[in-house]
């Protein structure tokens, strides 16, 4: 069995499992060998790499702590080299279902631990795609944050610059809330102040106007997928694909990849007779004498590059792509090591180069073969990605996102116009606001009707002396910003401050200037919706 | 006469001048010769590199579009490679002074240029410190904006990652002014939601613990400079500056110079007979083999250090340091030219490399000598910079700094404890909120007195049927994330919503919940201080 370089007794892992507290209780977690778990060697696939470190990774620290016990640690490509899953002195990680077939990489080993069932979840790495190629053809979720946003403390580097840690899951829901764990308890680049923490309503997807690469049977499952958004309110448009393109290529054809020299270069170097893949040794040995003036041109042409793209995808909340362009044999692979890795990242080496975050979601099956797409958004906009996801999956989107979880946001009360179906609602939407439940306010309050377009309702609390109401509210988070320019452009007579709520909490809602509440008193329906149905309004 | 190294016609340059129009009308502009003017040559200071420019660069177009006249274009350190101003087959521009003695660069005519009288205001660029030890020992000023927030089209570059455009002025005053123009018409990196627009009342500013370098005989002129700050009501503390020392030793010692040869090498390479300065050609052409992975091995170690600099400063507003650590002769530098060189920028060659800016501005003078002090800020406080800067040079601090010409801000109008003086103005200087004038509102309110700890004042909209008086408010600009952290945090009864100001504009201002509005009415005196000073409240 090639999935595990190690794994823990099952005794020991049962023990634990009994005794886990905490929101991940009773979650196994695999961890890909590239990352560090105390007490257990980390190899990054290479048996003469292998050292033993004293600490936890900081993501692997963060789920632990909250509750989810360790397997052991998966086969990958070797240094996280590779999108096959068969650069491996280990073995090859073969499909879950189909053994002649390649698992993906270089994520592998976490990949298929997940899509067999001996894993809840598993921790994974990216740079060219390492946690989204093997999440498509094992047929579950992969979610690349953002870059940076999770610590690669105790990661041993591949491309330094561009490395993340990923989460694989079978579903959705469990994927997301890892993701929140692990981004709240291992953080590292601060989220800006005014990140959208949901997609709208109505989305704008864009999708390639070509599909280079992609296997022909593939095509219509990938069509079917974008009819599946569309159907769900989606605006579909279509993008140049170049940049894209040219981007992937400069992944490995160009100085980057002087990067993974940097991080174990010396190493090889130093180890003639190490146990490499002849693949890996080769990428990472002709990267020694690449120039510096070479590094800083190709730099600066991603830099082009992303420009360009990031022009295309104006207005456009998400990318759509198929995950992987097929699923070749393991033969295939041998017979064209490079050629067929290459092609294996013309939907993904591009992302982490435009500072981009993907969520790799199941959109099917073509035969035998489980098909995949990867939802992209711009950096830090990770809750845009899980939302679209979302819709082509078919999971619920979460309530709590997991950016919710580490990036800083405030909440909004909001009774009238600006109700999840509310005639106003695209003013915090289009902000990124994400609807977070409904609530009551303590029965201090009365709502009467504003003489404005659209009618608004006006809730003031009543004086001590007075009997007041319960009234129904929506609950929005939304960032800092987003509410410092929604106040901002929020006409008069309306007001924002606390209001008092039945649980005995005070929260930031909507009020008004108390002159202008003279209107028809309509309190005792007890909520907007309710005084509208009723013909009050 | 070597500050220019193209000059126009005095008769075209009063032309212009007499007929310019707009917030810069009849300031005249010198541009530093590696920044394009259409119709002019851009050399770098290299004859045979010149090339005719089509169109001016962005931050020229910028302050044209404003009403600047140019008056030429000066000379520098040849491709920007020097804190100088002797490497130039140009001849090395002198100090305004003291014609024995450098005039520091590599922007040395530009601020020359200035220092003289012969421009109002001049462009330079800095990377590692060009844009203000000229500054400093001409005893002028020169604002190093953020990495970016300028763009850097129509610019030869240095040294790509950490090239500024800069701006010098004998002011504090006029520098910032065309600090605004130039980034508001030459935008770059987006400015953060968050971000800090003034700095505190009392700001903490550091200092390093020990300052190598310094001329024996300017160390009272920097005694004096940080009493004047302590004195204006500044936090002084002590930093350990060796993070910041390793760092610049990083930007020429190490591999980051592969950036200049890939600026220019080639064309060094290939112009063996070109007029090239000695020591800009041995710096460049040394460049040209240095391994890609020492690049990334050298940026790595740049950002460890950064993070342990930022750690370092790690609730302080800015970094106080003298600009330059001495006044050299021409003849010193030539003796010496690495040497005296790279012991120039000990003050300044970080900066760029961990993200700063910095405003430069004379702090008196030692016998003969212009002393200056730079004061430095993370990036995008470039406002914080300015207002510590202004407490040394003795300006008053602008009410529109520049930042406020292109970040986003909104306004906030207060009326009690939230005045300039009072008792909770802290909950929004903490913010980063920049007071910016009085105003009164329509005589439509009445305020009166909350039974809040502290007390506080009840604005309230009058009915359309009642009496109401004008009120005097206090007018702050902040940025959206800090208007929506402090609604958020903002206690009931207050509410934030729009009010009527007797210019007819509604603004964003305090209001209160009606019911609790049931205090003394203390409308007559016309503001909360009124009040007070009449035992009202």
């Amino acid at each position: 069995m090639t999935v595990w370089i190690t794994r823990r007794p099952d005794a020991e892992v049962a023990a634990e499992l009994e005794g886990s507290q905490g929101p991940l209780a009773g979650v196994r977690l695999a961890v890909k060998d590239n990352v560090d778990v105390a007490g257990l060697p980390t190899t990054a696939a290479c048996p003469e790499f292998a050292y033993q470190p004293s600490q936890d990774a900081a993501a692997v620290a963060a789920l632990r702590a909250a509750g989810a016990v360790i397997v052991g640690k998966t086969n990958l490509d070797q240094f996280a080299t590779g999108l096959v899953g068969t650069r491996s002195p280990y073995g090859a990680v073969p499909d879950s279902r189909r053994p002649d077939y390649i698992s993906g990489g270089s994520s592998s080993g976490s990949a298929v631990a997940v899509a067999t069932g001996e894993a809840d979840i598993a921790i994974g790495t990216d740079t060219a795609g390492s946690g989204r190629v093997p999440a498509g053809l094992q047929g579950i979720v992969g979610i690349k944050p953002t870059l940076g946003v999770v610590s690669t403390d105790g990661v041993v580097p591949a491309c330094e610059s561009y490395d993340c840690v990923t989460i694989f899951a079978a579903d959705l829901g469990l994927a997301n809330r890892a993701m929140g764990v692990m981004a709240a308890g291992a953080s590292g680049r601060q989220w800006p102040a005014d990140v959208r923490l949901a997609a709208p309503p109505s989305p704008v997807v864009a999708i390639p106007y070509e599909l280079p690469e992609l296997d022909r049977d593939w095509r219509a499952a990938f069509d079917a997928a974008v009819g599946k958004l569309s159907d769900a309110g989606a605006r579909i448009v279509t993008v140049d694909f170049a940049p894209f393109l040219a981007a992937a290529k400069l992944l490995y054809d160009g100085a980057l990849v002087s990067e993974r020299y940097a991080a174990v270069g010396e190493f090889i170097d130093a180890h003639p007779d190490a146990a490499l893949d002849p693949t890996v040794r080769r990428i990472i040995s002709s990267a020694r004498d690449i120039p510096a003036h070479r590094l800083v041109q190709d730099r600066r042409e991603v830099e082009r590059l992303r420009t360009v793209a990031m022009a295309a995808l104006d207005g456009v909340d998400a990318l759509v792509v198929p995950t992987a362009p097929m699923h070749p044999r393991i033969d295939e692979v041998a017979a064209d090591p490079v050629g067929v890795n290459s092609r294996m990242g013309t939907y993904t080496n591009f992302c982490n180069l435009f500072d981009m975050c993907g969520v790799a979601v199941p959109a099917g099956t073509v035969g035998p073969a489980q098909f995949g797409i990867t939802v992209l958004a711009r950096a830090f906009e990770d809750a845009v990605a899980v939302d679209v996801a979302a819709l082509v999956s078919g999971d619920e989107a979460p309530v709590d996102v997991w950016p919710l979880a580490v990036a800083d946001s405030v909440e909004l009360v909001v009774f009238g116009a600006h109700l999840r179906a509310g005639a106003l609602v695209h003013q915090l939407t289009d902000l990124g606001a994400r609807w977070a439940g409904e609530l009551t306010t303590a029965p201090r309050y009365r709502m009467s009707v504003l003489p404005t377009v659209p009618a608004k309702p006006a809730v003031t609390r009543v004086p001590d002396s007075d009997k007041g109401v319960s009234l129904l509210g929506h609950r929005w988070l939304l960032s800092p910003a987003a509410l410092g320019r929604f106040l901002a452009a929020l006409p008069a007579p309306m007001q924002l401050g606390k209001v008092e709520f039945d649980d005995g909490t005070w929260r930031t809602a909507f009020g008004c200037d108390g002159a202008a509440a003279t209107g028809p008193d309509i309190s005792s329906y007890g909520s907007w919706p309710a005084a509208i149905a009723a013909g009050a309004v």
